[in-house]
C-alpha cells in the first residue's frame, strides 16, 4: 500500500555538507517525489565512512557543494516511481553506490561490478535525468555516489537499491552498504582466496578485517595482519586473522621482507586497504613470486600514484584493484546478508560507536579515533 | 652412440665478451665435459637478443665478465653427464634460459613456469656446482642465463634443455628458445587472451610480432600493432595485426585515449614488448575498465619503475607480467614446435639477416636497425 506521502515533497532533516571543510550542518531539507525508475527511501541507518570525511574534507578535486553525503545506509522504501520493478513500497533495502542495471555493456560481461549505466550523472551529483531531488532554503543540493544516506527520505535510482527479504536488522544491514562488502567481496569475488593460501591484509579497520572473514571463509591456511595500531592485533584475531606485524616496529627490515620471511617466498594474496599508495606498493612486492596477487582497495588521495619496478610483474605477481569488492550490488549483496544470518559473516561487531543523525559530526570524530571501527547513525533521532 | 669426445675436453671457437661495452672477440675456449645432471650440446644456431646486448652493454648492474653470452640456442647433444635421462647424445635440443625441474615449488605449483631449482647459480653465472665449465686463455668464464649458446659447444643443467623430436630445421627451433616463445606465450598460456577481444600490442619486434600469432591463434577480433617505425605497419599486417598506430603521429592525443577511442572503451588485453616504463604505463591505461589486463613482457633498464593512478586497479584493470611467455620450456615447447609444423605459428619469417660466428658482432649491430627483426647466427662457420 503506497504511502500518504506518495507523490508528494517530504520535508525531513538531513546532514547538509554546505561547503568543504566544515561540520555537517542538521537541517530541515524537501526531498522530492522520485520520478519514473526512481525510489525514494526512508534511511533508518547510515554508516560513516573514509570516503565521506574525505569528500567533506575538500581533498576530493571532484567534491563539490552543497552536498547530502553518506553512502553505507539501510531503510524501508516510501514510494517508487513509474516503472520501478524491482523493489516495492515497505521492502527494507540497502542503497547501492554502486549500481547494477544488469543491461550495460559492464553488467553483460560477466567480469566486473562496476555498473556503467549512470556513472556520467552520478559522479556528477544528480539523478540520471540531470537534476537533483533535494532542496534546503530554497537551493538545490547535489547528491552523493547516487545514495546520499544522511537524509531521512533519500531518492536513488532503482538500480541503486537492493531488497533484502530475509529479517536482518537495519543498524547491520546499512554496513553491507558499503566497508564490509567491499572488504568480504574483496578476497571471495575478486581474488577468491585459494583454500590453503597465506594472505596478507594492509590495515584493519571495517574493511580489512572483513577481508579477513572473506579469508577465512575460503580457508586461507595463514591471515596476517599488518597496521600501524597494535590495538589491531586483538581485532585482527577476532576475525580470525593468524598473525600481526606492526610495520613501524620492525626496525631497518621493511614490511615486505617481513612478510616474504613469514611465508616463506610471500603471500599468495595481499590486500591494501589503506588507501596509502606506499603500502600499495609494500603489498605488491609482499606478493609470492610467480602467483602472488595483490589487491587494491583503499582509496589513494588524488594525483597520488603508485610504483615498483616492472621487474615484480614480469616475475609473476599480479597488481589488481576492486571497487565494492567486485560484489554486484543487487545480484549478490542478498547472499551476504544470508552469510550473516548463518553465522559467516559478522557484522554486529564492526559497531563500537553509535550517534543519533543529531550528532552526525560526533560520528566523524569518533571514526578517526583508534579504537572506532565502525559508527552507525541512528537517522530517526535528528533532533 | 657417445661422441668419441664424451668426458673429454672440447677446444671449440666461441664469442667471448671480455668486458663490458667491447664488441665480442671469438677465441679458442675449452668446453669442460658435464659434470652429473649436465649436458654438453653441440650449438648449430643462435640467435641473439636484445638481451646480450643490454649484458654487453654494461647497463644491466648484475653483468659480469668475462662471460659468454647468447640464450637463444638450438643443437645436438654431444654428450651427458650421469644421471641425465631426459636427453641423449644426438638428440636435437632447444636450450632453455627457464628452466624446468619439475619437482621445486615453482613447478609444482601449476601457476607458473618459474622454476627456483638454479635460479641462483645461474644468476651468479656459473653451473649449479657453483664452478664454469669455460676456459680461455687460463681463464673461467661465466656461463650466461643458464645456457650461454655463443659457443660452439656450451654444457647446461640437464633442466635447462629440451629434446625437439618432431623433425625441424635447427635455424629455427633457435628463435624459440627466446623471443617467439616469449610473445606467443604472453598471449596464449598468460593472457590466454580469449576469443573475440580487443589486443594491442607495443613494439612490433621478434616479441611483438609472436604476441600478434598468439591472439590470432585465440581469435580475437581487433590486433592493434602499436610502433614508432612506420615501417612495422607492414609487418603488423603480415602477421596478422588488424590496425596499426605510430603513437608519435598523434599530434595532442596520448596514445592510451587513441586506444580507447578505437575499441570503444579500452583494450581487453594489452602488451608491453619495448621494455620502456613510460609504454608500460600507457599499455594499462589503454585497459578497458572492469576487465582489461596489461601484460608487461619487455625488460626495463635497471632502475626504472613503472607507475599509475591506483583508480586504474581499483577500476578493475589488472598488471601483470611474464618471463619466457610464461611457458614451461620441458613440457610446452614441444607444442610449439608443432604449431611451426602445421602452420600456426610463423617462425621462417622472423629471420631478416644471417651472420656466421665470425661475424657476430655484425649481428649485434644488424639487430639495433630497423629492419632486423631476428638475425641468426650459423655457429659452425666460426672463421
Amino acid at each position: 500500500m503506497p504511502a500518504d506521502t506518495a507523490g508528494k515533497t517530504i520535508t525531513c532533516k538531513a546532514a547538509v555538507a554546505w561547503e568543504a571543510g566544515k561540520d555537517l550542518s542538521v537541517e530541515d531539507i524537501e526531498v522530492e517525489a522520485p520520478k519514473a525508475n526512481e525510489v525514494r527511501i526512508e534511511i533508518y541507518y547510515t554508516g560513516v565512512c573514509h570516503t565521506d570525511a574525505y569528500t567533506l574534507s575538500g581533498k576530493d578535486p571532484e567534491g563539490a557543494f552543497p552536498i547530502v553525503l553518506g553512502h553505507e545506509g539501510a531503510g524501508i522504501v516510501e514510494s517508487v516511481g513509474d516503472g520501478v520493478t524491482n523493489v516495492k513500497p515497505g521492502d527494507h533495502v540497502v542503497a547501492l553506490y554502486t549500481p547494477e542495471c544488469k543491461e550495460c555493456k559492464f553488467c553483460k560481461s560477466g567480469k566486473t561490478n562496476l555498473c556503467g549505466k549512470i556513472r556520467a550523472t552520478q559522479g556528477k551529483g544528480v539523478m540520471p535525468d540531470g537534476t537533483s531531488r533535494f532542496k534546503c532554503k530554497g537551493k538545490d543540493l547535489l547528491h552523493f555516489m547516487g545514495t546520499s544516506t544522511f537524509s531521512q527520505y533519500t531518492v536513488v535510482a532503482d538500480i541503486s537499491v537492493v531488497a533484502i527479504t530475509d529479517p536482518a536488522p537495519m543498524d547491520r544491514t546499512c554496513l553491507l552498504g558499503c566497508g564490509i562488502t567491499t572488504g568480504y567481496g574483496a578476497a571471495v569475488i575478486t581474488a577468491n582466496v585459494e583454500e590453503g593460501s597465506t594472505v596478507a591484509v594492509f590495515g584493519a579497520g571495517c574493511v580489512g578485517l572483513s577481508v579477513i572473514q572473506g579469508a577465512v571463509k575460503n580457508k586461507a591456511s595463514k591471515i596476517i595482519v599488518v597496521d600501524v595500531n597494535d590495538k589491531k592485533k586483538e581485532w585482527g584475531e577476532k576475525f580470525g586473522g593468524t598473525d600481526f606485524v606492526n610495520p613501524t616496529k620492525l626496525g631497518d627490515q621493511k614490511i615486505q621482507d617481513k612478510l616474504i620471511e613469514m611465508t616463506d617466498g610471500g603471500c599468495d594474496y595481499t590486500f591494501d586497504c589503506t588507501g596509502n599508495v606506499q603500502v600499495m606498493r609494500a603489498a605488491l612486492e609482499a606478493c609470492h613470486k610467480g602467483w602472488g596477487q595483490s589487491i587494491v582497495i583503499g582509496v589513494a588521495p588524488a594525483g597520488a600514484e603508485i610504483s615498483t619496478r616492472p621487474f615484480q610483474l614480469v616475475t609473476g605477481r599480479s597488481w589488481r584493484g576492486c571497487a565494492f569488492g567486485g560484489v554486484k550490488g543487487r545480484t549478490q549483496l542478498p547472499g551476504l546478508v544470508k552469510d550473516y544470518q548463518n553465522g559467516t559473516l559478522k557484522v554486529d561487531e564492526f559497531i563500537t560507536h553509535r550517534q543519533p543523525l543529531a550528532k552526525i559530526n560526533d560520528a566523524f570524530h569518533d571514526m578517526h579515533a583508534g579504537d572506532c571501527i565502525r559508527c552507525v547513525v541512528n537517522m530517526r533521532e535528528g533532533s
